[in-house]
């Protein structure tokens, strides 16, 4: 998937407009899924793919194509995309060459294919596939460090870390999609000097910049996926927000790891971009001279040449105030995926290498993906410096934490010379009032 | 539920003799559930109810069954007991007092009755329900204590241990039912004195003898299960065994908790036993003297009055060798689960109280249920002191920890004068050799 190929090619045009329009996130050579119905209507949910400000809906092509390309689209048009998912990546791929050719300019399917668009602007969406488990990662080397400052000072970076791509169970359930609105959580924290634990509304809630990638298809449990065969088990990446509440993580997370620090709430974007549409913007997976080789289940050529992806994360914070005075989001965080330590395919290995079963849905996060300096720092616990030094909104507001009425944007794309912009839409979520105690 | 009422008459006899006899696991007073099929046969995998050997297949009987009856009995007749759980503890009532009614000696649906039974001996078993999401919690203080002693000699049982129902997301895709065989996992340990770490087989694979707690109905995110309601959203109680690579776990678990060394395989046993089947084993939740006390959303009278369940646990080692020489397993441990810390609604309480939601069929481990006596450890890493002190079959084999070929066997029960036994059938898991690496 990492060829390039007809799909790829930055002059292609579609008889879409607003697909062609500078700076937009779906752009022909983009394509990527979600799950959508017209905004609050009783439709059921569907698999769609996005084309400028509209949406495919696959359901209604399916009938327009042939084949396996056919059957591709109708899994597609489930209410989760677990089916395309488990398809695997022939079908994906098939399935992007024939929405590319119907999509472009002078298309000979252009009319029947304009009867089965929706307008972005009249969607709803939903989490975009069932997903069985939910493993979150921490592949940033700069976040351990931030964090582990904070929590270990004598001890920031674990021995395991360049070793082991760290990582952990998430909650499934909580899992919505951008939009997502929830309550302050409320639990056990143990302020510094106190002589035992409070209870209340968590006093540290933070964000966790990260990437969302979908298992497409799955392992039998027992049958590790060998490092060079990772991505073809992927299906593709969104946006995911790791929401965390930092003094209740503080409290509970030894010996076990973090619990409801986490789990009252993760926000994904709608939309899945696939590896396929990514392939311009893959990069070498860069490590320090000083870094050990990776073992060697961890480690190809491929991996070293091709492993990583050039995609510049953006994090905003909209306060209420700022939202009342019709300014946008400030900037808080601009970052890339880039500065990741294990790659995609060494989180799909180490995970399996000791039999466990992926399945078709499942979510890895990346975990929070700052990079090396603080304007890129993926949670405001790094950005503040575990809330010692205020970060400025730009209109006389200021930031340790998150407050109540804050929403968190979320972006992500890719850009350069020579290639189609590569949009992910955004990751929205915002912060309502604890409920009563 | 802890009302006891006519299904718990100890003088009961049902017309299945073989639920009549000494030491049976499923007397009429119990009515477990559990997902079955005639072994090897193409059916449809369905729910059942044990009575003696036997299987009431709740699909067949829904028919002979009326209304909420009936809609129960459907709703365990699919391939998981989702649907049944998602009814709610009146419904799962009911269906329990129709079933003890027509299943008792001179009951007048004798006859329609024996024509949907099947016999145990002719089943095979899948896990009972969809398990979205699995928990594990840390419940046994011994336990606790046990494991930190070898993980942190220096400081053994964290602080936050009596305030926080310490627990964490596990892996939901590689649970199994009893019977599993498994390859001993492979993957990164660090041996003491190594310069870097290893890569194979673990060779410290062990156990964990816990309960499994089934979720029936759930809550809405954002909505907290309050500690006296917390019972009525829960199902029952199966028979589970959370294994463990302890190499594995030691390198891997520092800052996040543990992952591969746990994710590869869990157990648990078909049948889930209800919590009113369980209601004449209720006890008072036990704290020493010095112990703090739990905060008010962790606490109620309730809670401290008859919180907590007195359930024998036994588990043996069948090593090849036993078998071959048609000897039972060795019993390494004899505990109870009137020992654990923290009862199942402070698991339930404590779980939603950040906005977490539960769904039927999530799974609740309830942590490693060692007792206070090593002879009471529910790991071997505890019964041998971290791999210093094998443990003796009995046939010259001893174990530090589990060798291929060693299967191990789960089984608990409740037995009291003046109370129906109460089993819960058991919980098998072997190991087969590590795949070559």
């Amino acid at each position: 998937m990492s060829v390039l190929n007809e799909t790829h090619d930055p002059s292609l045009k579609s008889w879409v407009a607003s697909a062609n329009a500078a700076g937009s996130d779906f752009p022909i050579q983009n394509l990527p899924f979600a799950v959508f119905r017209r905004n609050g209507s009783p439709e059921a949910f569907r698999g769609g793919v996005a084309i400028g400000e509209m949406i495919v809906d696959l359901g209604a092509v399916a009938r327009l194509l042939d084949g396996v390309v056919a059957d591709a689209a109708r899994a597609g048009s489930e209410s989760s995309l677990n089916a395309l998912m488990a398809q695997g990546s022939a079908a994906w791929s098939a399935l992007r060459l024939a929405l590319s050719r119907a999509l472009r300019e002078g298309a000979l399917q252009q009319a029947a294919f304009a009867n089965a668009l929706v307008a972005q602007a009249d969607a709803e969406y939903t989490v975009p596939a069932r997903i069985g488990d939910y493993t979150d990662f921490y592949t940033s080397i700069y976040h351990a460090t931030n964090i582990g400052r904070l929590f270990r000072p004598d001890n920031p970076l674990m021995p395991n870390y360049k070793w082991v791509p760290i990582g952990y169970h998430g909650r499934a359930s909580s899992i919505a999609v951008s939009g997502q609105q929830f309550p302050r959580p409320v639990g056990q924290t143990f302020p510094p000097g106190s002589e035992q634990p409070s209870f209340g509304p968590s006093k540290r809630l933070d964000y966790e910049l990260e990437l969302a990638v979908y298992i497409g298809t799955g392992n039998a449990l027992g049958s590790p996926i060998p490092i060079d065969d990772a991505e073809a088990h992927v299906f593709g990446i969104g946006l995911l927000n790791d929401w965390s509440a930092r003094d209740v993580q503080a409290w509970e997370y030894q010996p076990l790891g973090p619990f409801l620090a986490k789990s009252f709430a993760s926000t994904v974007s709608p939309w899945i971009v696939t590896l396929e549409a990514l392939a311009p913007y893959r990069v070498a997976f860069e490590r320090n001279a000083g870094d050990p080789q990776p073992l060697p289940y961890l480690d190809s050529v491929r991996q070293r040449e091709r492993g990583a992806f050039d995609i510049t994360l953006e994090l905003g914070i909209e306060s209420a105030r700022l939202r009342s005075q019709g300014r946008p989001a400030a900037r808080v965080s601009l970052t890339n995926y880039r500065h990741a330590y294990w790659t995609i395919a060494q989180m799909v290995a180490h995970h399996t290498v000791n039999g466990c079963n992926l399945q078709p849905g499942d979510l890895l996060g990346t975990g929070t993906l700052s990079g090396p300096t603080l304007d890129q720092a993926g949670a405001l616990i790094e950005t503040t410096s575990g809330g010692k030094n205020p970060f400025e909104l730009g209109n006389g507001e200021a930031r340790t934490f998150l407050e109540d009425g804050d929403a968190v944007i979320i972006r992500g794309w890719c850009e350069k010379a020579g290639a189609a912009r590569i949009g992910f839409g955004e990751c929205r979520g915002a912060i309502l009032p604890a409920r009563a105690v």
